[in-house]
C-alpha cells in the first residue's frame, strides 16, 4: 500500500534537499569540497568533552546524567548561558532560556509556535536553507525581507495571511557571509514594530567574528529601547554547533517568558527534553574552556578566510563578484548574469574535482541561478589555494 | 508586548500538563511517590556507558562522534536494530529504520506526517498522555479506539476529517499496564484495513515482559499477512528509554521505506539528526550487553510488581479494582464510582504522604475521574509495601 494519500497536506511541500543529496556525493576523497558548511573536526575540544562525559558518568552524577530531566533544560547550562548572553549585551535570566537540540530545533519550534497555514514569514532572499525547511512544514507563505519595503508594502502583499515574523541571521549569515550593520538592525526593529510581528534572530555564527567590532544582537538593541526582555519581540537562537561541537546537538533560545513557556510546552510534547548528559557535558566544557577555545577557532578560520579571499583576488576572472565576510564560514559568489551555478558545479566536478553549493536552493522563489556558496571552514590553507585556483581555471574556460 | 495574538492556532491547544506540574511538586523527600513513570536509575548500565563514551571520544572516533551526521541515523545502530527487530518477529533492513530522539519524537513526527487540522486520530480512552500532547500540536480530532466499533462507525463520526491513524501501545500500555492479545491485534489490523488508515504501534515497554509468552508485534502480524514490510500500514516506534537510559533520548521507528523517507525529511528540517555520540554510545552498549542487561531489569521490576499487587490484595478495600500487568511499569486502579482521583491524591498527600497520578489526564474527553495510575518501577519493595498500606488506609477512611 502507498500511505501517501494519508499524509498531511504539509507532506507535499517537504522535498529532499538537493544540497544534502549532493553533499552525500561530494564529500568523497579526491574532491576539494567547499560545499558543506561544517566545522573542522580538528578544532573540537575532544579532550575536554572526554573529561566532561567521564565526570557526568562518574558515581556522583551518573543517575542524573542518564535519567529523564526537565523540558526547559539543565539549570547550570542555562545559568552559564544567561551569563554568556549578558556578555554579548542581552540581560536575561534562566527563565528566558530554553535548551534545544541545536538551533535547527529552535527554528522548528518557532515555526510551530507562530505559523498557521497561509501565515507570512519574511526571510532573506537568499536565506538559510534549513530555516526555509523548518518553517515550510507549517505551510506559510514566504515573503522577501529587504531594506526597500516598509510595513505597508508587506502588509499589502501578505493579504489575509498575517506577517508572523521576520527571520534573519545578523552576523555572517549562511549563505552570504554578510553582516547587518547597526543602522540595519535598528531598521529591522522599526519594521517589526510597524508590522507588530516577531523577529527571529539566528545567532548561529555570532561568536565567529574575525575582525571589526562586534555589533550588539538585535535583541540587545531592542532591550536598549524597551528596558526589559519581557517587552521584546525579538527571539534569539544560539548554537554550540559552530564553536564546540555540532554532533551533540546543543542550542538555545532566548526570549520573553511567555514565548519560552509556550516553547517549553511544544518541546515537552515533541521530544520531552534534550539529552541530559549532553547538556551536562556542554555545560562543563563551556565553563572550562569556551573563552580560551573560541579564539583558537577564530584564528584558524580567519586565516582560511584570508587565504580564500586572496586566492579569489588572484584567480577569479572579471565579472565575478563576491562578499568579504567579517566572520562565519561562507563566501557568496555572484557569477556573471546568465551563468548557472549548478552547471558550473557539474563542470567543476568533472574537470577539476572542486565542489561547492549552487546558490539557487537558498532562494524561496528559485531565483539566484548565477550564485554559488563557498565554505572555507573545513579545508586547510593549501587546499583552499589549490581549489580556488582550479575554480578560476574552470570559470575562465 | 504580548506575542500571544501572533501565535499559531495550535498554541491555544497546548496546555501545561497538570501531571508534569504535579510531578515537580511530588518528587520530594519524605513522599512515597508512585507517580512518575520513570525507570530506576540504579538499573542504568552506567559503567558500560562510561566505557562507550570514552571509546567514542578516543582518538579514532572523536572527529566523527562530535560532528554532524546523517538524518537517518548511525548505520551500525540501525543495523543492530534491524537484527533486534528480526528477533522480535519483524523482518526489515536499515532503510526501514529511522533513529529518533526518544520515541516521543517519533510520535511528534508521525503527527506531523499524517495530521492536517481536523483529521481524526483514533486513540485509547485512556491512552499515553505524551501521545495526546504530540498529536495535539497538529490540531486533530481524537476519536475513541475501542473493540466495539467497526470501520463504518468510525468513518461516520470522523465525518469530513479522514481517519489518518489509530495509535496504541499493545504491550503493558501506559497508563493501564494492559496488553492487547493476539486476537485483539488481528482485529486492529482488520480495522485499519477497513478504514484504510495507518496504525501506530508504540513499543516503548515491549522488552519489559515479566511473565507469559511474548505476543508478536502488530507489525509482525501484518507482515505475516502481506509478506513484505513495504506493503504494511503499521508503523512501529521503539525506545531505549525504559531499558538502557531515557536521558540519552534514543528511540527508533520501523516502517515501509516511503514512510521512513518522508520522516527523514521531517527530521532533517526539524533537528538535522539525533546526537551522533549518543547513537554511537547506545550502539556500543546495546551490542555489548542488551541481552544480558534486560533480564536484570525484568527481574527487579517483576519483583516490585508482585509486591505491589500482593500489597493491594491485602490493603485495598472492596469496590476498588485494578489491572494485573504482565510487564511494563504501571498498575491502573479504578476507584468506586463517584470517587475522584485528584481528591484522593490531595488527601493521600496531606495525610499519608503518598503520591500517584489521577487518571483523568489520560482521557482525551476528561472522563475517568475515578481512576488513578500507580507506577512500581522506581520504588524499592519495602517502600511499595508501606505506600500501598498507607493508600489503603486513606481509601478506607
Amino acid at each position: 500500500m502507498s500511505q501517501h494519500p494519508l499524509f498531511a497536506t504539509r507532506a507535499s511541500r517537504m522535498k529532499a534537499s538537493e544540497i544534502r543529496e549532493l553533499l552525500k556525493l561530494l564529500d568523497q576523497p579526491g574532491i576539494i569540497s567547499f560545499a558543506g558548511g561544517i566545522p573542522d573536526p580538528a578544532l573540537f575540544p575532544a579532550d575536554a568533552f572526554a573529561q566532561a562525559f567521564q565526570q557526568a558518568l562518574g558515581p556522583e552524577l551518573q543517575a542524573q546524567a542518564l535519567q529523564y530531566s526537565v523540558s526547559e533544560g539543565y539549570v547550570p547550562l542555562r545559568q552559564w548561558l544567561a551569563q554568556h548572553m549578558r556578555e554579548i549585551g542581552v540581560a536575561c535570566d534562566i527563565d528566558n532560556i530554553l535548551i534545544t537540540s541545536g538551533s535547527q530545533q529552535a527554528l522548528d519550534y518557532l515555526g510551530k509556535l507562530f505559523l498557521s497555514p497561509g501565515d507570512t514569514a519574511l526571510v532573506g532572499w537568499p536565506t538559510y536553507l534549513g530555516a526555509l525547511a523548518a518553517f515550510n512544514a507549517y505551510e506559510p507563505r514566504f515573503d522577501r525581507l529587504n531594506g526597500n519595503q516598509g510595513a505597508k508594502e508587506y502588509k499589502a502583499t501578505a493579504g489575509e495571511g498575517a506577517v508572523k515574523f521576520a527571520y534573519l541571521s545578523a552576523d555572517f549569515a549562511n549563505p552570504t557571509g554578510e553582516t547587518v550593520d547597526l543602522q540595519g538592525r535598528e531598521a529591522l526593529l522599526d519594521l517589526a514594530e510597524e508590522l507588530d510581528s516577531a523577529l527571529i534572530e539566528d545567532g548561529a555564527y555570532q561568536a565567529l567574528r574575525y575582525d571589526g567590532d562586534p555589533i550588539p544582537p538585535i535583541l540587545s538593541l531592542e532591550q536598549a529601547r524597551k528596558g526589559s526582555i519581557e517587552d521584546c519581540r525579538t527571539i534569539y537562537c544560539g548554537s554550540f554547533s559552530k564553536t564546540l561541537s555540532p554532533g551533540l546537538r546543543m542550542g538555545w533560545v532566548v526570549a520573553s517568558k511567555p514565548v519560552i513557556s509556550q516553547m517549553v510546552l511544544l518541546k515537552q510534547a515533541a521530544d520531552l527534553h534534550s539529552a541530559t548528559i549532553n547538556q551536562m557535558a556542554v555545560h562543563q566544557v563551556a565553563q572550562a574552556c569556551f573563552d580560551t577555545h573560541i579564539p583558537k577557532v577564530r584564528n584558524v578560520y580567519r586565516a582560511r578566510r584570508d587565504v580564500m579571499l586572496n586566492a579569489m583576488e588572484q584567480h577569479m576572472p572579471d565579472g565575478v563578484d563576491w562578499t568579504r565576510p567579517e566572520g562565519g564560514m561562507f563566501i557568496w559568489v555572484t557569477l556573471p548574469e546568465g551563468m548557472v551555478g549548478s552547471d558550473l558545479l557539474a563542470r567543476a566536478l568533472d574537470t577539476v574535482k572542486v565542489a561547492f553549493v549552487p546558490g539557487q536552493a537558498f532562494f524561496p522563489d528559485g531565483s539566484g541561478a548565477n550564485t554559488i556558496r563557498l565554505s572555507f571552514s573545513n579545508s586547510d590553507e593549501a587546499t583552499i589555494r589549490e581549489g580556488i585556483r582550479r575554480l578560476g581555471e574552470v570559470l575562465r574556460a
